[in-house]
């Protein structure tokens, strides 16, 4: 039996490219004692795995070279000698870009009978609980309040005004094109999205931000920084709270300076940023909610599929171009 | 009898000039039944009120053209038909800019047979509690942590050190020029002090001020903004907090970007910007422990003084190019 890998065999300097990771089958040696082999079904592709890529001081450490590049799977447990699992169960954990995994721990179980298994991967996984832990433990939304999040349409921003707006709380996103703001709006239910794209003049976008929040905004959950940050800290109400989550805007390593700062200062904001793996104590009423929400249609979500381990470099590389449409999945 | 008034006329664009207040004499009117007189000893002179010149959102309504400049004063009692006040009593308001002040509240009777007068409107005043709340309140300081101000040598900052120092922390400030940072270092005791006008180039800053803290930085408290901000950031240790106070650097218009935000998010930092007067029941505790380090000698502080009403605008134009030494005030 052969497992097949993608390594990050060179680190990217700007946008990433298929050069920097190949394509190896390696033999999967038999389990060992207290172990289990998951077959992986998705592999998750997330912005974070950007930094990781480069070999610089951040929240974790650096991505190893030649090593599989770590990322979010669920599978299926194949082969068990671990006393808690056993073949059929399915399985999310941390098993990177592969086929397969050999894990003695690190995983849970979960149960499919009314959540699908990818959904594990976005909505009732890592990017679900980060949206729930930036709105509730961060932002603090309260009903009636204006929450504004970028990347409206992506895996985490649409739990973010989705939560929002089963708290009471108008929800106004940031994506970019009309069929992702029609899709934020009508399909996920926020108040307003804003098309960036439509609007590259900064004065124009912060008019249409401006005619979105009426009552300026409350609470601010950042996914992308840039001028849409800019725009959305001038709206801020006093005392208002910014979640920040993400900069996607300059992960390939763009400059994306915050223009006005001051604003933090006369409009007094608290702004926290997060990563939610520093957070566990949380996620398990996250998930509960998030669970419970998906399972009674109450929690939408959409997914832009990849096939096959090979397809993976190519669509993490779109993903940060903003070419996905919610979560970016590899279908294994 | 008269009262010497200085207004503001018309609103700096940029740095202020004199031709932007007016001086004037205007008769004192009798006092009427719960009002009280009170001769100025001292006026305060303080960064924010740049903010207050111009005719924008922020924190405070604009100050109103062809009316007495706000500010801090203490002064005596002379004429009273309160019946909380007498004549002798000193006291602490809002009386601004001018000789005279006829008022019905919002003054304070102050003690002092151990600290002086003019301590009030600085390390015993909104400035010292400014340092206090931003400390123990944002920055949460603790023993064994490292603590970083700018304008060290300020009104402010001075006192932020020295309430560092005084809880076991390693303090570490910015000022510009030798002398200033002898001061903050010999006479306040901080344990080392940047010359941010020594270094000019980004680099070499970030370079001073790795060398002063060995261990990064925990809480930074800001009162600036600009290049020292940005280098401070990149010092920070992961989980570490600032409070953000002012931004001294953009007070005249200038622009001053924030260069690189993204180390707030792979720091996962915590801002919190503040105004002193949001948080009044914080200063009684913050006065007692104030007042009660000056009176022992604990806490050292230094004043420049302007003599006279008419000095004030070019004192106050002084200190926004950091001119003064210390606590700026004018002697009435």
């Amino acid at each position: 039996m052969t497992n097949r890998q993608l390594l990050l065999v060179s680190r990217p300097s700007g946008e990433p490219t298929r050069d920097n990771f190949k394509l190896v089958d390696t033999p999967i040696a038999p389990i060992g004692d207290g172990q289990l082999l998951v077959r992986h079904a998705w592999l998750s592709l997330d912005p974070y795995m950007r930094g990781r890529m480069n070999d610089k001081k951040s929240y974790a450490p650096p991505q190893p070279l030649n090593e599989v590049m770590i990322g979010g799977t669920v599978g299926e447990v194949i082969e068990s000698r671990h006393p808690s699992f056993a073949p059929g169960d399915q399985v999310v954990g941390m098993g990177g870009w592969q086929e397969y995994s050999v894990v003695s721990g690190g995983i849970r179980k979960v149960d499919t009978s009314r959540i699908p298994l990818s959904a594990y991967l976005g909505p009732v996984g890592m990017p679900g609980v980060t949206a729930w832990y930036g709105l509730n433990r961060i932002c603090e939304a309260k009903p009636g309040q204006t929450i504004a999040v970028t990347a409206a349409s992506g895996a985490v921003g649409s739990v973010v005004g989705q939560l929002a707006k089963a708290k009471g709380c108008r929800a106004v996103g940031f994506a970019g094109g009309p069929d992702k703001c029609r899709y934020v709006t009508d399909e996920l239910g926020f108040d307003a999205c804003i098309d960036y794209k439509a609007h590259g003049d900064p004065k124009e976008l912060y008019g249409a931000l401006k005619a979105a929040t009426p009552d300026g905004i409350d609470g601010c959950f950042e996914n992308v920084g840039g001028a849409a940050f800019d725009a959305v800290l001038r709206r801020m109400n006093e005392h208002g709270r910014i979640a920040l989550c993400g900069m996607i805007s300059g992960y390939n390593g763009e400059p994306i300076p915050l223009r006005d700062p001051s604003i933090l200062l006369t409009s007094r904001l608290m702004l926290q940023a997060f990563i939610v793996s520093e957070h566990m104590d949380h996620w398990p009423a996250a998930l509960t909610e998030l669970g419970t929400m998906v399972a009674t249609g109450k929690l939408k979500y959409r997914e832009t599929i990849a096939e096959g381990l090979a397809a993976a470099p190519e669509a993490f590389i779109g993903m940060l171009r903003g070419k996905n449409f919610g979560k970016q999945l590899v279908k294994l």
